[in-house]
């Protein structure tokens, strides 16, 4: 439809470009022409950043939002499961430091009769991507096509795989441009990234976990609101069902960080055990994708749900299921060792007694790219041993010389420069905190349930 | 210099552009590093046009604007004409219709003793172009080498000659990406595109002849004195004389337009005859040359000695002297009748009786574009036979089928085109006009002659 208006389209990418510049609404029709311009190479790139600037300086109406949205998700396949009886619901997090969230909740959400039909991505910057993690466990296939990720969908009810080159073409394109030309961070143009590319699933409905705080992309509570209140409003014009829960990212989530760390704390989640935080919060979004896919009445009926499904190792159950039918090493889901492992570890000591004030996340994320778990630049492989485990988290009282953590290394040189920056990240004082944040800080979306 | 500091420089393109997005002000280093990086082709189309964007949303400073002109100032060579034992000074307009000044007033101002080295440009959009004029006088060279150019002014005091490649590259460069990227309208732009020009002549001073009204680039008079005050306040941070004329260009200036009709025109003025507008303002023009070139100790006295000069024909007889040097036909000088003639030629008649109340400006440059004495693309030849003298002019009493205009031209459809254009552009009503905008609006610059 885009392709057969553009050709005889009048449009101009230099009027289309101006009338951002000077602060006008565009039009459906405009928007569609520039995004699918760029995409065929017919607007050069230098148009296109001209564009990207204006848009990020001068904004967009809602209505512009959802017409950008729509126009990168139809640059590509949008899949239909259409067909499948159940009701189709994801989550996308905004991304966070030892945010294995995903990993418990396909097969959670699954075992309790909701399709998951997840498409995810790799770490980012600082942050973990939920494809490494999988990739950590030994034979592991993201790289599924389309024919067989229903296939595995149909049968397990969740499926998990990496961006196909089909989805979402001029998100690759205009996110490659963004990231040389200082347009990344529009509120905007993150909105249409992220929902372009989780509405080409194919879902009845999202719930969005947005991160805030020290370790999110989002620092500011009021940035990452407003961003929540984008994705929902944006996705609810193009009629799905849509929330967003506001959630801690101030320290790491849970207590491993790094891909093959964080698939056994998956492990202990779905035994119905794991560190609380991490248990909670995947109740809570579990709960929320009940809700929104139908299969329970209530948050609170889903709440119950989830936690008996983890209790009972259905969920577990369907997790081992889903690694078989995606080509993984199942043994590994009863026996963690068969998982990567790195040579070495060391515990990081605590300089002095006190409490655990704060966890500077960006730095610790950071910590775990240079130990290897993520990437410094695009071409890089990871190494799905290393990372570290926590043993002290914010509100914990240390002693001196007590283990603050673990970190678990493979090169010398990166293990010392990891455990200095860990070290660093680390705030003790005297006295114990007097107030936490809370885990989940706001329900953006879903009338009645605000805030 | 700014190459060597480039080969070792730490600055990155990103972060100049996130600086400038986030409202920040650029150091002199860093918009060095991104002119300087992107002539040598090192920084790519896609993160100059951001950043363009960036700075027409955002701003300069008077420091990054001075800054930015001398980038693109330094991007190429630098005249030196200082060897000279007197001033140099030019005079450079925004662009109007029938403004045909500078053929005037680089013999008036070279007669009494300041050098007036002027690099001129061609017609854009609905404006003429000095150098378009020029080429009407048959053979008149305006591509002379830089040593002949400097040869013509140590010999008769002034040379007229086009923008070599030689002169501020970053400008052709940057303007081209400007005008297919919505970027052509920023003040800070426009000045270090004219000033870095201008100041590549090694001129000891600049009289600007700034335009407004509804045939000016800069239709509101308030854009105008912002554009003339950055560019006074540049030239100054730069160390040359400055001074800003706001000047009215709600009507065509002088009677004649198209380039060879123009040039009759100029030599009427030259001879101390011409309509009563021109004449005026190139008075003005060339006594504030003269004072800022130390010619005259005052305004008043440029305005006699430019009398002088034009009633004595010695203005006249150092655009003889020019012509020739330039490989022009001097003959046609004293025998206009050599210079190119339209085949044909038409009255344009006043359906009414009344006052002219306005003649629409840009429409009236338009028309001569079409006839073929502007370009409608870059690639066009112009036509220097064609355009039109204006009887009637606003103020004027005019009787029912008295003529307004006289059209001349080579083709017929163009013809009728132009008349139309024409026609329409004529506002004509029962009541004259109760007041009339002066020609001269504003002086900026030069402390103590401030409006």
């Amino acid at each position: 439809m885009t392709v057969s208006a553009r050709s005889t389209n009048p449009i101009r990418a230099i009027d289309v470009i101006r009338k951002k510049r000077d602060g006008g609404e565009l039009s459906r029709a405009e928007i569609e022409a520039l995004v699918g311009g760029y995409t065929q190479g017919e607007i050069p790139d230098y148009q296109a950043s001209a564009w990207l600037m204006a848009v990020l300086l001068k904004g967009m109406t809602r209505a512009e939002t959802a017409a950008l949205t729509d126009g990168v998700l139809r640059s590509g396949e949008v899949l239909d499961f259409s067909d499948l009886p159940v009701r189709k619901i994801d989550k996308h997090s905004t991304g966070g430091v030892g945010d294995k969230t995903s990993l418990v909740l396909a097969p959670l959400v699954a075992a309790g009769g909701v399709s998951v039909p997840m498409i995810s991505g790799r770490g980012l910057g600082h942050t973990g991507g939920t494809l490494d993690k999988l990739e950590a466990i030994p034979g592991f296939n993201v790289n599924l096509p389309v024919a067989r990720f229903r296939k595995v969908l149909e049968k397990c009810g969740c499926a998990m795989i990496g961006q196909t080159s089909e989805i979402a073409p001029a998100d690759r394109k205009l996110y490659a441009l963004r990231d040389v030309t200082g347009t990344v961070e529009s509120p905007f143009l993150i909105c249409a990234s992220i929902m372009s590319k989780k509405l080409a699933e194919g879902i009845d409905g999202l719930v969005l976990d947005v991160k805030t705080g020290s370790g999110a992309f989002m620092k500011k509570e009021e940035d990452a609101a407003y961003l929540a209140e984008l994705m929902v409003e944006t996705g609810e014009r193009m009629g799905k069902k849509m929330v967003a829960l506001l959630t801690d990212m101030d320290q790491p989530l849970g207590r491993h960080v790094g891909n093959s760390l964080e698939v056994v704390e998956v492990l202990e989640v779905l035994q119905g055990g794991g560190p609380e935080d991490l248990r909670n919060l995947c109740i809570e979004l579990a709960a929320w994708m009940f809700y929104l896919g139908d299969g329970t009445a209530s948050i609170d009926e889903g709440r119950t749900l989830s936690k008996q499904l983890l209790r009972s190792g259905k969920a577990l159950e369907k997790f081992r299921e889903m690694v078989g039918l995606q080509d993984g090493d199942a043994a590994a889901i009863d026996d963690p060792s068969r998982l990567p492992r790195a040579q070495h570890k060391v515990d990081l000591l605590s300089p002095r007694a006190g409490y655990v004030t704060a966890i500077q996340c960006e730095q610790a994320g950071t910590a775990c790219v240079i130990l290897g778990g993520g990437r410094e630049k695009k071409e890089d492989s990871v190494d799905p041993a290393v990372g570290f485990v926590l043993h002290k988290k914010v509100g914990d009282a240390v002693f001196a010389g007590e283990a603050l953590c673990t970190v678990h290394y493979n090169s010398e040189a990166r293990g010392a420069r990891a455990q200095a920056i860990l070290q660093h990240s680390y705030e003790i004082s005297d006295a114990p905190l007097k107030s936490r944040r809370p885990l989940i800080h706001r329900v953006i979306g879903q009338s009645g349930e605000k805030n």
